[in-house]
């Protein structure tokens, strides 16, 4: 297996059956076949045939998937088979329903610290963290070796920031703030903008 | 134009280019090509100028996009050259971070209500929003002819809510719980999750 081969629309599926398994797991399922996680996540039995197919031979004809297995794999695929700690920048609403996300731990994250530049925020509590002041951003991102950061700040700070979390090493950015973000084309960025996603449905209807 | 026979992909592009576009409209911009648009969204010039074409004639060779008239053409194909009412379910962190958002308006929706099933938040107030009862939920959206509803409850009572909205009339969801929905094939959903997204930029790590 080539990593760097497999081609993005493929790892971005992933997440989304390794949810579904999980899904089924938690329900006290053992089994599954490809036509059954395709109907859980609304894809076709044989795209997911194929997607899985490019890592190796998971399942066998006639009795499908391991429920338990598959979800190693793919875990070990995703590279959450681990935990990665993640930073927030941003203590604002989202900021905030993020740091006190339970969703996080079982599925390979672990919020470590959050970071404001509002003086008035910083030093104040939520949940089990005290808000960080921006200014010490990079040395301390550098200092705990993340690589992972969500940034929920307002539009106009966001480039500044990201530019920032790329000199301290961070090497992912799930971006909050509704604007493209410039990065080396080592550092993976992805978007999250209810807006965005709201007009991908508009056109349907 | 057939609406019908445009790739989903390529629909999932158009509103990341009129968010960049607004972008330099906002900045005094009055035309772009289809490599300065490609830089600030990280797509090819040459993807862009396919993408685009589907739709028409838009830009002239050698002189570029005019950016307003590439805008009002984005916002008609999205159909976002109008205000759609928006309800939220959930008023928990990210319903009341939603309904706290200030970055719809100008991008095409309105939030009407936001709905809870807890009586105790029942009747209080989000900013100009007072939480409405779920168990009026299908009457209340039905009445207001409501088409499109964000999702901001815990898995286990997603598909029970989804259900009822479709029922209710609501042909598009924004689903935040991180659980696939089932729904009928005339209605489309987006999902925002962001482990679902943290991993996929793991693999890459």
């Amino acid at each position: 297996m080539n990593a760097e081969k497999i081609p993005d629309i493929i790892i971005s599926r992933l997440p989304v059956y390794l949810r579904a398994l999980q899904h089924m797991a938690d329900n006290g399922l053992k089994t599954t076949s490809s036509q059954e996680l395709g109907e859980h996540v609304g894809i076709s039995a044989a795209q997911i045939r194929k997607d899985i197919s490019q890592f190796g031979e998971f399942g066998k004809q006639g009795t499908g998937y391991s429920i338990e297995y598959l979800l190693d794999k793919l875990r070990e695929i995703l590279k959450v088979d681990r935990r990665w700690d993640v930073i927030i920048v941003g203590a604002g609403d989202i900021g905030h329903a993020l740091a006190r996300y339970q969703g996080f731990a079982n599925r390979g994250f672990n919020v470590v610290m959050i970071f404001d530049k509002d003086k008035s925020k910083v030093g104040q509590k939520i949940g089990e963290f005290t808000i960080e002041d921006t200014a010490n951003l990079i040395e301390k991102v550098k200092a705990a070796d993340i690589k992972i950061a969500m940034l929920t700040i307002p539009a106009p700070a966001a480039q500044e920031i990201a530019d920032k979390l790329v000199q301290a090493g961070v090497k992912a950015i799930l971006n909050y703030a509704p604007i493209n973000l410039n990065v080396p084309k080592n550092v993976k960025v992805q978007y999250i903008d209810p807006a965005t996603h709201l007009q991908r449905m508009t056109y349907y209807l």
